[in-house]
């Protein structure tokens, strides 16, 4: 898949040339597919690639969203075969963007290419949106969606950007957190100091970070920032019970990450932690000498990257507002502090009787010869809340990937399997939404 | 000064062959100060300088040492002339190495040309050592010293790597702080793992890493590590009386460097914590995602740079052991850490009525125009614990630099005004040795 070449980094502007060049081949993949109108929309960042296919204007229309962009390869030092040389090894496809997102919006194109190539058009009409700035937040996607609310209309949307919850359980979701990021820098002198002259007597950076750091969740995981719990909903003893029915085990979940051990707020099982709970984490920590062997120095700055995953009603806004008071309040006085928001997006629920979540379900029961379970997921899919409030539909969340692929992680991966199997659940999704009745 | 133009950073092996350009420079100095026997001893690291004027074995030896290695100069971006490029500005010399060691190991290259050029040779004999590993800790320095110390055999050392109090207050140290510096890294995950996916469930290395950091100071400031204080003397009233009269005010010191608060061992004054009391210092910490922009990661593992700061009999050896598992005790059960001892220097006291210290004292007043003062240093010289336990000598610690000259730090300086007066002292102290009297 050449796709998974291009090292299409958002959040670094050395990989510039290399998002553009990725759009490019994107706008390729979609000509390749059969669509005959497929254009590169500018953005202030990185460039959103569209194409629609209008088969017949009394067909359902569905709206897909994928994005090419991917996250920072490093530590590269971890890869066993380089993040941008796609590599197959033991039925598993590896590379940066095999899983997250590339892989999966992959098994949708070949769909539509498999009914261009036999029927000469897709079942249902077809919108596509494949964006470059999903792994920061999605800055001008938003605005995009505002802009063209009129061409994007849709019955439904498709997005594959969430794990299935095992090998051979396909999975819908009907629940993403939310996403609030963002990056603490803190300074306690005019430069750094030497730690023999000034040692004993001064604040250090790094100290006070790790003190303030500290100070945002309690010895029970709850998070501390005031207001934080407004609009978390407790699950129902059902919802619960759905969930325990699920395939999860704590200690093959530790043992297959290789954890030293869970943590996280206490009273929750894991599950419910990672999909049904507000978190708080630290995504990046550094200040001082980091290089290697030693420097005799006393850090003046240190800096955070803290990341909270939101749920229920949770507001990202009210909730940036608070944490940034907390910091001012927490820090010793005297200290500068600053803190950036780098990305907000709100929690959203889709409905499991929605018409077309349930023709996903056959559609995965057909392709994978088993019933699909519904569950919740962790990870942010910001576009959802925007389809929802702004083109007023809903999103099938429906997932190709493995929570073991390593997403985000060195060796992503995704098994050939599972996009074999995602290409016919795409191709029985779009038939069953052609014959969908409300 | 050319000298300063060479990045001898001794802690990066980027630099070797700077680090081996600047050893062959210092030969070529002091072969221009009269030296005519000048040698280049290779080390499994970095080379010493050495050389040696006979001039009467009647006449007292004088050994000095200095170094040509520097620590980084990162933060670059701080730097307002480029750190390896001296610059002239406002009476100050800018280099990295300008205070901390070239600069003031010149005035004593100087003082000797200058006998040199006039008389034709010094009124001592001199050996002198320079070596290019003092930043990283000196590990080969020792070896040589126990290999050579027939050769070395001196009745004093010199050594100006330690400040002055205060503009035109000459200043002697007799108190050295030793030095313990450790590495910890640490491991929670096999691999770093998607924030959102996971997030709330699992542990974070960042999140271990600072609760580990927390737990080496209470709130008083005081070391937790077992048997940490035992050899600390505490300071005679009349010590403690000196060290008020020394010119120093927390207002002062605090505004000078730019400091949010001071901090430290609650009840002792600030120039006590500085010089004679124990620290433990985070001297850089990372983890995790720290480029530009976001990145929802959970660190798997994170890292430590952990020094302290030793007095009186305080044995680097067995605190060292006590660090190490007072870290394993601290962790959580299942966590994977590691602690690297990087380097390890006994404290040192010289006495202060040594005939030497006095003949020093003696230049100095001569030189600056002022009578010196006595002081503590917070940082560590090692080669001094070593030139009294191999050698069995006495060393005077003539501080020429000023404590804001930011060694180790962006911007490090020394004022021309300084560098004159450290000439003069020098050639001072030289002919003050020859007749000095037990």
């Amino acid at each position: 898949m050449t796709w998974l070449a291009f090292p299409s980094v958002s959040t670094n502007h050395a990989h510039k040339p290399d998002i553009d060049a990725c759009a490019e081949y994107t706008r390729a993949l979609l000509i390749d597919a059969g669509f005959s109108d497929v254009t590169r929309i500018e953005t202030p960042g990185h460039p959103i690639v569209y194409a629609a296919w209008q088969v017949d204007p009394a067909l359902p229309t569905v709206l897909i969203y994928g994005h090419y962009d991917v996250p920072p390869p490093d530590p590269l030092a971890l890869w066993e075969t380089p993040p941008f040389v796609p590599t197959i090894r033991d039925g598993q496809l590896f590379a940066r963007g095999a899983s997250d997102d590339k892989g999966q919006i992959y098994c949708h194109i070949r769909a539509i290419k498999a009914y261009a190539e036999t029927v000469g058009k897709p079942p249902v009409n077809i919108k596509i949106v494949i964006e470059g700035e999903e792994e920061i937040g999605s800055p001008n996607l938003q605005l995009f969606i505002i802009a063209t609310r009129e061409r994007l209309k849709a019955d439904i949307a498709l997005v594959s950007d969430t794990p299935m919850i095992a090998p051979d359980r396909p999975s819908l979701c009907t629940s993403l957190r939310g996403l609030l990021y963002t990056e603490i820098k803190l300074r306690v002198a005019a430069t750094d100091l030497h730690s023999g002259q000034h040692g004993g007597a001064v604040p250090n950076a790094l100290l006070e970070l790790s003190r303030l750091v500290m100070s945002f969740k309690n010895a029970q995981g709850e998070v501390q920032i005031p207001g934080f719990y407004d609009g978390v909903p407790l699950l129902s003893e059902q919802a619960r019970e759905a969930i325990r029915a699920l395939p999860h085990e704590d200690a093959a979940y530790q043992s297959e990450l290789g954890l030293s051990h869970l943590e996280g707020e206490a009273g929750y099982p894991t599950l419910e932690r990672r999909w049904y709970r507000p978190t708080l984490e630290i995504n990046g920590m550094w200040g001082g000498y980091t290089g290697p062997g030693s420097k005799t120095v006393i850090a003046a700055e240190a800096s955070a990257k803290v990341s909270m995953r939101l749920v229920g009603t949770q507001d990202p806004t009210v909730i940036a507002q608070n944490f940034t008071a907390f910091v001012h309040a927490h820090v010793t006085p005297g200290v500068h502090v600053h803190v950036d928001i780098h990305s907000m997006a709100p929690p959203v629920q889709v409905a499991q009787e929605d018409r077309f979540v349930r023709a996903a379900s056959v559609a995965l029961e057909k392709a994978f010869g088993v019933a699909s379970v519904f569950q919740g997921e962790g990870g942010t899919v910001p576009v959802v809340a925007d389809f929802k409030r702004i083109l007023g539909i809903n999103t099938v969340l429906m997932g190709l990937n493995l929570p073991n692929d390593g997403i985000h992680a060195p060796n992503e991966r995704i098994s050939l399997a599972n996009l074999e199997r995602g290409m016919q659940a795409s191709v029985h999704f779009l038939a069953e939404v052609a014959t969908a009745t409300t």
